[in-house]
């Protein structure tokens, strides 16, 4: 089929095109390069199969004509920014909300009616019920991200209602593995690269985070797109384990064999709309056959040889 | 205090305004006047503490000019075509959610951090716990209205965890009553003061819907933010009754004294996104000490009594 992957030159962008062309999929990567990168793609370029529109999902005209024949869109595009989001509150709804709504009217304008969608476990907000079911209560949003992914989630399935199209959303915890270059693990390794001796943690460091490693997160976007039959299919993604911050940071000292003083912010939460607990009950995505292949700390380790190996990263992430 | 009412020259939002100059305070309604009516705020007029706007929210500069001073927002202005929302699926993108955006952001400019928002009973698509309390499971939405009041639900509730607002919102059934000028009853009765031999009813006329009276939904709003303390209250505001389509068709076949041939185009739902049957738990909002004072059979007759006194309404819902 013919795919177009909006921030296919991201992180889990680019490892969904590689794994599409795999398939045999011709594949459109619709990436404006602000967070994607070219090298990300580097063996995706090896198939005539693909193809690079360097544009914006806020530019319409060029939505619409590159969703001319295509089949499915992979919407991963997104300002991923959940800690910074009071610092500049348009980015999310432009990005993110109207960004969501461009895709949906330029499929509609070319009569495209299938859509996979990145949103996040985020949306549950502070959630009552853990580990998190795709239909746990109401919840009541705490960050500017999960806001505006909540609002794409509503209107893909306002679409999927009204249009008749089918989306596949997935709420996923924080994806790790190679290519990863924004969230914690980076985070540390980047201050530790900057100063060995000391290191501080946002939060006091008990902060649970359950993260996924990219390539169960791929099999899971493939499976469930292969055989979910739902108009709104919405699936949860993550491990059936959580690792607290200051075992993240035992890992990452560990593989770095440092010994920083630890200092801590304090405080339950790491920033404004911090989540103590991340912690998704993934039973349905499980009930198509789908399980993780890596633990946390395969995951972690992974990325970590990845960072160790493609120190530029590191240093743009301390710039 | 300051008030500002954003669609204060609306069916709820009118008397929202007069209830609020009754109690003594300042009120300026923001009005772009499309659905709005100066003729709505003829008794409010007669108070020198009010200020009429006529101003778009979609107008970021004038927001922001008219938000100085002001102690709290009443953000009722709407998109509330829940019907048509697919043939202009960006009319509630813009009115709703950009514009909850922009009314967010010009009280962050201003300081102001109180705001109370009219959401819907639609947010909870087809609900699958009836009643359905606040708190009922994550829900698919079915409208691109109840997507943009989703949107804008998370923005508020966002902005209160981010910058310390309060928040007060409301999830409405049906409003009836005086200055009622969309939904169901007008339509009917509009048709038939066309045709009264023939009504057409969309869908088998079985949808279960459930109204409130103006004056009581003002009564609510009125209660909650005055009693409430949560950061993020949300209250959902119906009566403990429904009312059959059909039931509403006859209370009006009665009261104009016709006896039409009904005509039903069929079905479950009355168009796309139509809700067989909205029934609200409100027992969050009557512990507040709140509780309609009037029964949906009640509203409909001063509704209908409030349509004869102003036949121009019913044209212009003809034309």
């Amino acid at each position: 089929m013919n795919c177009l992957v909006t921030g296919g030159a991201g992180f889990i962008g680019s490892h969904l095109t590689e794994r599409l062309l795999e398939r045999g999929h011709r594949v459109t990567v619709y990436d404006n390069l602000s967070t994607g990168r070219e090298e990300f793609l580097k063996d995706a370029r090896s198939s005539d199969r693909l193809k690079l529109v360097k544009a914006d999902i806020l530019d319409m005209e060029s939505l619409k004509k590159n969703l001319a024949g295509v089949d499915m869109v992979f919407h991963l595009s997104a300002n991923a920014d959940v800690r910074f989001g009071t610092n500049h509150p348009d980015r999310d709804l432009q990005q993110n909300t109207i960004g969501t709504f461009n895709v949906l009217e330029a499929m509609r304008a070319n009569g495209v009616k299938k859509i996979a969608f990145s949103s996040t476990g985020s949306v549950y907000g502070e959630a009552k019920v853990i580990p998190t079911p795709e239909d746990s209560p109401f919840p009541i949003q705490t960050s500017l991200y999960g806001a505006s992914k909540v609002a794409g989630e509503a209107l893909i399935s306002a679409y999927c209602e009204g249009y008749g199209y089918q989306g596949f959303i997935f709420r996923f915890v924080s994806i790790l593995g190679e290519r990863y270059t924004h969230g914690h693990i980076i985070d540390f390794f980047a201050k530790l690269s900057k100063n060995p001796a000391e290191l501080m943690i946002l939060g006091n460091g008990k902060q649970k985070k359950s993260y996924l490693y990219v390539k169960d997160c791929i099999d899971a976007i493939e499976t469930a797109t292969e055989k979910s039959s739902e108009r709104v299919g919405i699936f949860n993604l993550g491990t059936d384990e959580f690792i607290e911050v200051n075992d993240s940071v035992k890992l990452i000292t560990e593989h770095l064999q440092l010994k920083p003083e630890l200092k801590y912010s304090g405080g339950e939460r790491g920033w404004i709309g911090d989540n103590p607990l991340i912690y998704l009950d993934c039973k349905k995505m499980r009930s198509l056959g789908w399980a993780p292949k890596s633990s946390i700390r395969e995951g972690i380790s992974k990325t970590l040889a990845y960072l160790q190996s493609h120190p530029h990263l590191l240093q743009e992430a301390n710039s």
